[in-house]
């Protein structure tokens, strides 16, 4: 083959993955071509065909409402494509964001990075980087399904000695608002496989990683049944992590439509739909006190607040003092709140 | 009169005062006595003064609810009165709680402290504190009747050479789903009144300063049409403000009930109880992201969540990509949260 005939066929091998995409990818086509063996475009590919996987699961779960697309251009550099399902016949809201975006870190930014244990060397208290990612949460009506939270990321930066950093970041993490054994057993299940390909190790320490990481301190509380959660993680090799990550990724359909689909015709009574709103003030806490990605993204000049906040419920209900009685349900998952359980041993 | 004369004439004083109050004074009325020429006590007096004012007139508007008075202790040292009305026939959730809590300061705490300005000098990394307030934020279920919130306190902090910095803060503000300038100017020129009544400078000064802090800033919007805040205030000197303090919070009641008088009757659209919700969920995110302190509290070990949180309303709301058609009442009060306007000339 002719170099022009191998650049054709990898152009037409890009233009045959973004028909599944939900729109075209953030980065111009003839960039990703250019760049194809850049991690930076295998990572934006990857995010997109996620984001496709994951809409398209739901919005034929749903069969109601379908998934409202907006790309969004971020003027200091990139953009992004949030698809937002809102108010369907299963899912109370639901988004899968994708966000591909670059140029200098602010300072508020860079502390946040710092004190995550990054030494990054500045140059006139300016970093360049570059972030992409898949982030979604999916909040159902039906009490007896479970919320679901992902997040697939990629970062870089360009120290001031040239020097560049890398690392990639991510989890997915399910919060029931009634305990359901089986579910988190399959959830934990699919996600210790996901691993288990990668390095035997991976699963307890992200397990427990992200039990760490999903605590709303002030209560004492998970924000639910856990999962997996890993950050700053740059070795052994990037192909290496970026196969691990892509399993994970690609593992979130087959962690979560099946409960999805178990619970659909589930009945349930005003008192656990409200139940329900109570556990959606806490998922709100826990959003909008600690979690670093909202934080980040708050503190970053020209974020995309809605691609932001669309991880917030559509309705959330706080009561003052409210606290299940002994041996209810609500108590039932509290317990395991405040004390995580091993669910795959 | 002979000293003990004396001694049981000031008792009387101070056990008259307390058959006003919702609860008994978080600290013992022998020590109150004992020191009652400290700013300590006359501090505890007015917050548990204040505490009774705001409860009974709520309460009296209401006609359906009654306040539920918890009486909680810090096991750090101090406690406080947190009295709640849940569910009434006018308010959705209305909470006025006041702490007495001392102790020392969390190095957590202590940088907070820090970034506002203060330098403190601890020993061992330890800061012996006290701090008292009062502090409310009233939610009404008509969307025509604003939300109110205000904060009154006092801080003591004694340093590693023993001196002795103390300061006085607070405010009064309010938030309303739609905009009506009678009730702004009515609101900010009682407010106004009062602190007239101390320093021609105060009301303008504390007016910016209140616009300033209750800032969405990711939004671009303030929480409401402001009021009055202040913080860190030690000069000319405490009897002084301790007088202007007393004043604002005795402006309280002369503010927002003849508000919520005019509008108790007032008929409302179920769009209009959404719009109501959605800005509720504005009011969530300043609580939770910049409101210092919330912050502060949180961050406090020991500190009782229930009574921080209070000030979140029963029911919130997020929609993805709400904004208000040009024209609309909706568009209208955003408007004034972008751009504060001056009530009172």
């Amino acid at each position: 083959r002719t170099p022009a005939e191998r650049d054709q066929r990898e152009l037409n091998e890009i233009l045959q993955k973004c028909k599944h995409f939900m729109s075209d990818p953030v980065t111009d086509i003839n960039k990703l071509l250019e760049n194809k063996d850049d991690m930076r475009t295998k990572m934006e590919l990857l995010v997109m065909d996620v984001q496709a996987d994951v809409c398209k699961a739901l919005a034929e779960v749903d069969g109601g409402q379908t998934f409202k697309v907006d790309r969004w251009h971020r003027k200091e550099g990139g953009g992004g494509i949030s698809c937002v399902l809102q108010d369907g016949k299963v899912f109370e809201k639901a988004g899968v964001n994708v966000s591909v975006v670059f140029g200098n870190l602010s300072e508020e930014a860079t502390k946040q990075m710092r004190s995550r244990g990054k030494s990054l060397k500045s140059k006139d208290g300016k970093l360049p980087f570059c972030a992409m990612g898949v982030s979604s949460v999916i909040h159902p009506k039906n009490p007896h399904i479970p919320t679901i939270h992902f997040n697939y990321r990629y970062f870089e930066i360009e120290e001031a000695d040239g020097h560049k950093s890398w690392w990639f970041g991510g989890g997915t993490d399910l919060t029931p608002t009634y305990l359901n054994k089986d579910d988190a057993i399959h959830f934990h299940k699919t996600l210790k496989e996901a691993c288990d390909k990668h390095d035997q190790s991976y699963y307890p320490t992200f397990k427990k990683w992200c039990d760490d990481y999903f605590t709303i301190k002030h209560r004492g509380e998970r924000r639910g049944v856990g999962g997996i959660f890993f950050d700053d993680l740059d070795s052994p090799s990037a192909e290496g992590l970026f196969g691990f990550v892509q399993s994970c990724a690609k593992a979130v359909v087959p962690c979560y439509i099946p409960i999805v689909k178990k619970h659909l015709h589930d009945s349930y009574t005003p008192e656990e739909k409200a139940w329900q709103q109570l556990r959606r003030g806490r998922y709100v806490e826990f959003n909008l006190v600690y979690d670093r990605g909202t934080k980040f993204g708050l503190a970053t000049p020209g974020s995309r607040i809605e691609s932001i906040l669309m991880s917030l419920p559509l309705t959330a209900r706080w009561e003052y003092m409210h606290d299940p009685a002994k041996g209810t349900k609500e108590a039932e998952i509290i317990e395991v709140l405040k004390n995580p359980k091993d669910w795959v041993h």
